[in-house]
C-alpha cells in the first residue's frame, strides 16, 4: 500500500522526509558502518546529533539562555508527578486549571506530592470551553499554575496564554508544541511527550526555567530531578538516543519549512478550513465553543452515531485512517498534527461531504 | 562504508537481519500505509506486537505466570530507586553485594530511598573479583539482595546464581541478560536496560513475581509503580512504540537462532577464545579473576599504555569499532554482545596479534 492519510491522535503522522532519512540511515549512519542506533550516546558523532537537536528547538522556539532543554523519558505523565516534586514542596499548594481528561489527570497526579487547587474547571460544559481567566480562583503564593494549552481528547485549546503573574506558569503543551510560535519567557515550565508533534514516542522534552532547579525536594530519585538532567546535558543515564536523532531530524525540517511562523500559518489554514466544513453541514457537529476550538485535534460527532462505523469503513477505505474518536467521548477526531498536510485535511473534507451526501 | 565490526558496550550493534526489517519496515508497516512509529499504542496491530515481544520474551526465558513480564522507560538507572521504593519500606534494609561500578551506582541511588548494607565488596581488588558467597554479611529480613550479574565496566560476571534463600533475589542483568539461559525462578525481580542484548536505548525489561506487586510503598508517582505497569499491560501511558517492537524483532531473531542454549554456545567460545589469546599473548593483560570474567564485556590493557593511541587508530582503520575502555579503568573493552558475530571476535583476535608483531 502506499503512504495514507493518518489523523492519529498520538503516536501520530511523521514528516515523509524525516522518514525517508531514518531509513537511508539504517545500517550505515554518516558513513560510520553502524546505524545511529548501534552507538555511545557519549560518542562524538551522537553528542552532536543531541547538541543540534537541543540548538534547533531553541531556535524554533526563540528559547533564551534562562532556560535549560531537557530530553528526558517516562512521557508527560511522568512529568505530572515531575512538577509536583521540583516545584512544590509537600505541603505547598499548586494551582491547576481544568479543561480536560489531561488536565484532570495532571492533577491528579500532583495531588499525591502536594495540595492540589483547582482554579477553574470547564467539567459543567462537559469540558467545551475555557473558563474565564478573571474568574479562576487562584491561590495566593500558590507554587506554579499549571494549564493544558490543548486538550488532545477534548479538542479544547487556549489561544492566549494565561497571565500568572510571579507565579511559575506550568504547561503541558504535548500537543501543541511547535503547532504555532510561543512567547517561552512567559513559562516556568513547559513539557511535551514526543509522540505528536516532536518524533516516536519515547521522550520527553521539558524547557524549565532555571532558577526553578533549585526548588527540588531533596531526597528525590536521581532520574526524577530535573537539575540532574540540566547538570548532565541529559546524559544523567542512557538516554533514548534514536527518539532524540528523530527529534533533531523533525527540528531541522521544521527550521527547514521556515520555523513556526510558516508552520502555524498552515496549521491555522487547516484547522479554519476543517471547522468551516462541519458547521456548514447540516450532518457533522464540533462541540467545542468557537473561540476554544483546537487547531491539532478536531473531533466532530455524526447527525446518527448509528452511521460511525460506516463512516469509519469507508473512510479507512479511502486511505484516510485512525479518524474514530477517543472512547470516553465516542464519535470522530481528526488530528491534524504538523507532519499532516493540507492536502490530507483537503482529502478529508471531499470524503465527509461525499459521505453526507450519500446518507441524504 | 559498509558496515564494521562494533564493539560497543552500549548502545550497542544490533543483528544485521534486525537493522534490514527496520528499514524494510519504513514507510510502509505491515501494508498499513504508515510506519510503526506512526500508530497508536492502543490499535490493535501495534498490541499483537506487544504481545508477541511479551511471549517471545516469556519463551526465551522460560518465564512462568508467576511472574509479570514488564515495558518501562527509564533504562537501570531508574530500576536502582524503583526496586528500593517498590520492595521495601524506607525504615527497612536492602542488602547490596558490590562488585564494580553498576552496583556501587545501585546501591547509592537505593540509599536514597531505604536501609542498604553492603553484604560484600569487591573493592580491595579494584572490583577484579567476586566475594565468595559464604563470606557475604547478609541482613536478617533484609527486603531484598541486591547483585549485578555481570558489571559492564569492570567486565566482571557471576557465573553461578547466588542461593538468597527466602529473600527476594534483585539483579540488573542490562548486560548479560539473553546472553544465556537463566532460571528466572530463583529471582524476585530482574531488570534490564535494552540497548546491550535487547534492542535499542529507550525500553527497560523488568521481570517480576507477581507477589511483589504488593509490596509497593503508597503515594509513589503512577510511573514508579510496577503494578500499575503489570494491570495495564505496560500501557499505563503511550509507550516507546518503535524501542518495544524493535526488541520484538531481537527477541523473534534469537528463538529463530534456536533460543537461549545455542546464543550461549556462541558466546562461551567467542569469550573463550577472546581471553585465551590474551593470556597467550606477552602484551595483552585482562585484570579479572579466570572465574569471574565476562562473556560479554572483556577490558584488557596493553603492555605499554602509551600504545593505546596507535591500537585504537589502527584498529578503527581496520573497521574494528568502539575499543576503548572505560575513562575509569582506560585501556581497552571488547564487548560482545550477542549482535558480535564470532567473525568479528575472530577478526579482533588477528588484529591483536598483528599488532602485537608489529611492536617487537
Amino acid at each position: 500500500m502506499s503512504r495514507v492519510f493518518n489523523f492519529s491522535a498520538g503516536p501520530a503522522a511523521l514528516p515523509e522526509p524525516v522518514l525517508d532519512r531514518i531509513r537511508n540511515d539504517i545500517p550505515d549512519w554518516q558513513g560510520s558502518g553502524m546505524s545511529v542506533m548501534e552507538v555511545s550516546h557519549r560518542s562524538k558523532p551522537f553528542i552532536a546529533v543531541a547538541e543540534k537537536a537541543e540548538a534547533d528547538l531553541r531556535k524554533l522556539l526563540g528559547i533564551s539562555s534562562d532556560y535549560s532543554v531537557l530530553f528526558l523519558q517516562g512521557g508527560a505523565t511522568l512529568q505530572f508527578a515531575m512538577t509536583a516534586l521540583n516545584l512544590a514542596g509537600p505541603g505547598d499548594t499548586a494551582d491547576y486549571v481544568q479543561t480536560g481528561s489531561w488536565s484532570k489527570k495532571a492533577l491528579k497526579e500532583a495531588a499525591l506530592h502536594c495540595k492540589v487547587n483547582v482554579a477553574a474547571s470547564s467539567e459543567d460544559s462537559g469540558h467545551c470551553h475555557i473558563p474565564p481567566e478573571d474568574e479562576w480562583r487562584r491561590t495566593k503564593d500558590a507554587a506554579y499554575l499549571h494549564y493544558t494549552p490543548n486538550e488532545t481528547i477534548g479538542g479544547v485549546e487556549f489561544h492566549f496564554v494565561p497571565n500568572a503573574g510571579d507565579t511559575p506558569l506550568v504547561a503541558d503543551m504535548s500537543s501543541t508544541i511547535l503547532s504555532r510560535p510561543v512567547d517561552v519567557s512567559k513559562f516556568g515550565l513547559i513539557y511535551a511527550g514526543a509522540q505528536k508533534n516532536i518524533g516516536p514516542a519515547g521522550i520527553t522534552v521539558v524547557i524549565v526555567r532555571n532558577d526553578l532547579l533549585e526548588r527540588a525536594r531533596p531526597g528525590l530519585p536521581t532520574l526524577l530531578t530535573y537539575k540532574a538532567f540540566a547538570e548532565s546535558g541529559s546524559m544523567t543515564n542512557t538516554p533514548p538516543t534514536f527518539a532524540w536523532y528523530a527529534a533533531g531530524l523533525v527540528f531541522d525540517y521544521l527550521l527547514e519549512q521556515g520555523g513556526l511562523e510558516s508552520v502555524a500559518a498552515v496549521n491555522e489554514r487547516k484547522a479554519k478550513k476543517l471547522y468551516a466544513a462541519i458547521d456548514a453541514s447540516g450532518f457533522y457537529t464540533n462541540p467545542v465553543a468557537v473561540d476554544a476550538r483546537s487547531w491539532m485535534n478536531v473531533p466532530f460527532i455524526l447527525a446518527d452515531s448509528g452511521l460511525d462505523g460506516e463512516f469509519l469503513a469507508q473512510a479507512d477505505a479511502a486511505g484516510l485512517t485512525n479518524l474514530k474518536g477517543h472512547r470516553s467521548v465516542g464519535g470522530m477526531r481528526a488530528s491534524i498534527y504538523n507532519a499532516v498536510s493540507e492536502a490530507a485535511v483537503d482529502a478529508l473534507i471531499q470524503f465527509m461531504q461525499d459521505f453526507e451526501k450519500s446518507q441524504s
